[in-house]
């Protein structure tokens, strides 16, 4: 990565808050406050840090309007309606500093069919397997070893990383970002029972991915059986998740990782799903839904909100006493009501 | 992929059942009754889909021999004993029909140790690995990166798709088809403490998998410590399970994806276990259990059947109370107890 | 594999242990009691083992001290103190006997950047990328198709089996073993919401892991935010793991196969956390601590101990009975009390 000298004024154009203190402070380096030098610029987006703000030796923090007060000592501070989205977009723009740019071409080593279509302005890295009629839009990243498999499409300013699949057919429109490991278009799971054998249905759909989709490492998804399975616009999905075939994810939906979605689910726009939770198949749930992390979601969901289902955790002796009681439950109903009976 | 032109006929015959209506009715799409159009062939395998089957313009329909009457209008149908089995194999038709033939052949870019052994009829693909006495079977596919240690053997028919790494001495038979991603013969998960330390135990087994056996995408299946891993004929494995060092799964068995099977288990034949379920080490699970999705199986199971065992979810709030509860419920128990000997 | 030929004497002197029986007694074959023949070694570490022990043919055992009379009539044995860690370090001696040794050099097919340092001793397989500025130590060994990103880092004697994806600026220490489809360094899971969208925060930290870990297949470990997400000496990762960003894992700490850990959660050191559990974000667990599979740990731990949390299964019907139920344990909570009240 390259070095990055910048200093607080520029910082404050950048991100378009307003800039208290220093306009020169220099600033090399970004970081958490904790930790932090007079080189660093921080930010504070939770008053629960405000601790942390006050003893860390940061040149430069970007702080909510109502922490005027707190940073006005402070070398140099900018004041945002949003600290943490402008941390985001700070952290955007130091990785455009930093990191080594793209340049466009493809390289010796990758195997690209004839028929395929590589943008001029793509990059397509060493050791990657372009097939046949494969489309690779402007701008986009194919990074080393990744196989795009016939019919695939990248679409314009895409970045996959290392080792991506893209099965046959399966697309993914502009401005995403696939990270290593992940299998985009593998078979979903169907088969036909006949006298104790599993018969294949063929998976004859595809995976369709929208603009500005982000997907995790190691991530799968499953092409459909006979449609396509969809991720829309905007959504995002962490490492090692499995999306079932025919799932349908709304636009701007979450997922944290190891998150199992079953085949033909259908979830909403706005949702967001906690690490580790299951949504069983053929579920439907509305939009601005949130699991909680190891949720198991046994039934659609029609009205947003909050749900959870996590067995408590506790010391193993409590829990092993509290859980074997949990076996005689419905049967303690039974007592309870017949106590109830009698004492009326 | 390839266009496919059939009609009512031609698919009575490939499936076997009776055609009623018109013979020539052409079909040029296959899929679901919704959506579908006069050129789509489309299938009902439970009659709770009737009203979809009434509203659906699908040119031709497979259904159940007691949907003789609700078919009779329509512009043609094949009436099958197993309509979710014909559909089965109808998908594997149109998949032949329509896909590019593999051509036989070892890829300019691929790696391979002179002392492998390749059957004239395999191929494989672009910038895969074959290691030294690697053996691959008659029309086998191995894909794009895909990985074979020294001493794997692949058997006849079997397709490998992209980036799949099978270990060192680790044997897949015949007709199987495994996922991209997929790492068969990783070391079993083994170690011996000493001191607060770990000390590795080598894991000197293999990985042996039968006929007819689908593993998914990103799967993993460790090799044995001292014997082998075993996933006997049929098998069919989802996305991104693991499958632990040792373990035994028996023929015809599906698990669906995100399960993880700890060291040294054996699951019997004809067995299901749902999506995110966990089997601990060291258990056995008769022929015929059925597992349902995200249970915790924490002890042998002796007898067929289907077993549970998932926390309800319930909006947040109504969950936090009936959570937080539960830590209190063995003394909830005797606190009744309590009660019912005084009321007695 | 080659072959092994070897006597119980030799055993005896590798492991330092007593030798009873033949010293000439040979040995050919390393395996359990069940099954092993007069040419194997075998163990016993368990008492309750006993019965294979006698039943066994077995042409050496290695045995605990107490377990002399037990084993004065067999061909051969070995008393050792700690018979499961001689076992151990058999296997070891045993593995490096049977396989393959590594030559030093670069693959011809790999593509490495020429800024790149290979030490002279190191391997470096077929179809593998080395990035710019990598470092690779002495000894070490890349397997074939690992990506290592640009100013990543592989210690000494380590190990990178297939297709393990190290990424940018990511470094490894001395004597680690990475399973094939690893995925070090990819990004953080990080967003700001911005008026129903997500912003990404690009991660600008990187993956630091200690001396002598071992990183289980397809196991992903996210780079940090802005510092490094770090594994200490001596962590041992299962396969199919998650470590989200900021995460810090103690020294000597083992996780099995399907864990997630969410972002900057502290574990400490020799921790054991069982397959399939997760840990939540920003939690802290003190050393010593021991989560049980399956088991979601939803607030630090400050205590070392066992945690347990699952739902305990049962067969289906019983467990909807008693899962109904529990959604109404609140309620009966405050029955029980009114009935307490009434009876007082």
């Amino acid at each position: 990565m390259g070095a990055v000298v910048t200093h607080a004024q520029a910082l404050s154009e950048l991100l378009g808050g307003e800039l208290l203190g220093n306009p020169l402070q220099a600033i090399h380096r970004i970081g958490p406050l904790d930790g932090a030098d007079a080189l660093t610029v921080s930010f504070l987006s939770n008053p629960r840090y405000a601790a942390s703000l006050a003893q860390s030796a940061a040149g430069c923090v970007l702080v909510p309007h109502d922490q005027r007060a707190a940073v006005s000592e402070r070398p140099s501070a900018i004041l945002c309606a949003d600290p943490y989205l402008a941390f985001a977009r700070l952290t955007q723009w130091w990785a455009a500093q930093s990191r080594t740019p793209v340049v466009p071409g493809v390289h010796a080593s990758a195997v690209v069919d004839a028929s395929a279509h590589i943008d001029p302005s793509a990059h397509v890295a060493a050791q990657a397997y372009v097939g046949a009629r494969v489309h690779i839009g402007a701008r986009a990243v194919v990074g080393p070893q990744c196989v795009l498999e016939d019919d695939a499409v990248v679409g314009e300013d895409t970045v996959l990383r290392a080792r991506v699949v893209l099965g046959r057919s399966c697309r993914i429109g502009a401005r995403g970002l696939v990270h290593s490991g992940a299998v985009i278009g593998a078979d979903g799971f169907g088969f036909a029972p006949e006298a104790g054998r599993w018969v294949k249905i063929e998976q004859l759909g595809a995976v369709r991915i929208g603009d500005d989709v982000e997907i995790g490492a190691n991530t799968c998804i499953d092409r459909g059986a006979l449609e396509d399975t969809v991720l829309e616009d905007g959504v995002k999905l962490d490492n090692l998740i499995q999306i079932g075939h025919n799932v349908h994810v709304g636009a701007h939906t979450a997922m944290a990782g190891c998150v199992g979605v079953a085949g033909s689910a259908r979830i909403g726009r706005h949702c967001t799903v906690g690490g580790g939770a299951i949504v069983l198949g053929h579920l439907e749930l509305v939009d601005h839904v949130h699991i909680s992390a190891a949720t198991v979601v046994t039934r659609s969901i029609r009205k947003p909100g909050q749900y959870s289902g996590v067995f408590p955790f506790d010391d193993n002796a409590a829990w092993e006493k509290n859980a074997a009681t949990l076996r005689q439950l419905h049967a303690m109903r039974d007592r309870l009501r017949a106590l109830e009976k009698k004492s009326s």
